[in-house]
């Protein structure tokens, strides 16, 4: 493990709608046949009505924290390794923990070596698991973005692949496997409800419901609202982030991406607090005795507290991307 | 909460096999009916080989953590209390914590008191719980057989119904609502791997699977093997009981229904030791991020620990029958 206090100078990216590429149900499709018994077709859990907290609705829960890595990110990186050529050099990532362990995980599993940068933010658990997946690891800068610069610049020096926890085809083709699998569970979806960090998820799913009536909600945290922003601005801008999820929903800027595709679907945008996030995630262990992170937590949370009301009869589907959480430290808070 | 030392004199139970009633698949599609709707249809994880501990193999874990009440107790109480007369003075039960929690959040759900004894041994979050469901508690006996004799001399006094954890028609129909569901989920399985602790699970499994192809391996934890003496002995027998699942699988006589059901259908019983209860515990945290008890953990320790080996491409179920752990005390005990 290392620690770099160094930092490279901000890449000035323009932003030009034109150069964007379009992720398609046949990229998912594709990626769907490459993860096919390597990736774990994660469960759907229906609640009913009452059955979490007193007065949520019912809803579809698709858990994907149950998959390897405890996140949806296993599946956009190994999609990625299996796609493309990797060189002798391996693979380079820079992620505040999920995408990270997703890379090292899908490194060990094609047997290629897997260099990973991250911000003093990831949590020592996640830490810890990065190292047993074999990973050679650097903590470096505070945010995820400082983080990514240094990646690149390992890419660029060894020669090694780069895989972007969101804004690349391959990682968002791989996320749409998850939209892809709970729409096969459940019939009919009126609504899906999912979190947005870079936007990946988000970038998916809107590429594998284009056109079908279901319709997307995009939730963030009030304090890591980067497609909010972005929404609002008209194009991706940097945002201060923090609270609750910060560490899986954690990036500054929205992918570009994600962000077309966003914009392009006019695609409905809640925000949720830190307590609603905390308070759902101590929901979910009381109610299932499962994990959730705080971005696993967070589109749960919007039925929870309301941020999002469905209307009667309505068939929402609701997905937990990651579980990786420091479930002593979530329990031990709430005492 | 009340803690009561007297002890009534143990019954002298007669063993006829003549007497012990026989459940049936119609027992259990009964209870399906009464359940849909109210219990949670716990989903079923498929786990590739390899995919779980380096060796094991393959499986379908069904995850019945996730039910009510974190454990598949709920299903046989509420199938009690929905398919009988409850008497204005409500119910009662003896329970190391799992039954006594499924007693009283079926009472909830239908609005009548419940009245739950429970052994010293019942972990302080199992006690937490009962009073959350607004349960009268009463704390007596260092094992779940004295708390029993309690609960009998209460229903007798009071008129309560007292409902059985495990040697009932209706409870284990209840339980056996969990094989017909894993079965309907996956097709063709060859082997259902099931924890024992008094044995409703096991019974109701048995009476689903009887005239199936699909055999049913009984695991009990080397210090709980009620079963695994009362088939060596011929009859139900008393055993000592200690160990990491005791809390749910601390019977120390195993139910005649489930016994005879056993004897009968010559049904392979095999042991595993605490230390792969908690190893299994311990990795299902840690794959999955999901919270297993001992009792919980005791079927699949069985493929961890090769205590059962399946054949190559042996389609192999596992219950998971409860997730009520102290999760901090367990992970940080492997700290």
């Amino acid at each position: 493990m290392h620690t770099d206090t160094g930092s490279p100078p901000l890449d000035a990216k323009p932003f030009s709608v034109d150069e964007i590429p379009e992720v398609t149900r046949d990229d998912i499709d594709a990626a769907r046949a490459r993860l096919a018994s390597r990736v774990r077709r994660t469960p759907t859990l229906h609640v009913q009505g009452g059955g979490f907290a007193g007065n949520t609705p019912g809803f579809w829960l698709k858990l994907e924290s149950l998959q390897h890595t405890g996140a949806f990110k296993a599946r956009g990186a190994l999609n990625n390794l299996l796609a493309q050529h990797v060189p002798d050099s391996g693979v380079c990532a820079a992620s505040g923990g999920n995408h990270g362990q997703a890379v090292a995980w899908a490194a060990k599993q094609i047997g290629v070596p897997a260099a990973i940068f991250v911000p003093t933010t990831c949590p020592p658990i996640k830490r810890r698991r990065l190292l047993e997946y074999g990973a050679d690891l650097t903590i470096v800068g505070d945010i995820y973005d400082q983080s990514l610069l240094h990646a690149e610049s390992f890419a660029r020096e060894k020669g090694a692949l780069l895989v972007h926890p969101f804004d690349q085809v391959l990682t968002i083709a791989g996320a749409g496997t998850v939209t892809a699998e709970l729409c096969e569970d459940v019939e009919g979806l009126d609504t899906l409800l999912l979190p947005v960090g870079g936007g990946g998820l988000l970038a998916g799913a809107l590429a594998w419901l284009r056109d079908s009536p279901t319709q997307v909600i995009a939730v963030e945290p009030s304090t890591c609202r980067c497609l909010g922003a972005a929404l609002r601005a008209g194009r991706p801008t940097d945002v201060a982030v923090s609270g609750a999820a910060v560490d899986s929903l954690g990036p500054s800027r929205v992918g570009s991406i994600a962000f077309k595709a966003a914009q392009q679907a006019g695609v409905r945008h809640v925000e949720v607090t830190n307590e609603a996030i905390t308070a759902t995630q101590l929901m979910a262990w009381e109610q299932f005795r499962i994990g959730l992170e705080g971005g696993g937590a967070t589109a749960l949370s919007a039925l929870v507290c309301g941020a999002y009301v469905p209307a009667p009869g309505e068939r929402v589907g609701v997905l937990s991307c990651g579980g990786n959480v420091d479930i002593a430290a979530l329990l031990g808070g709430a005492a």
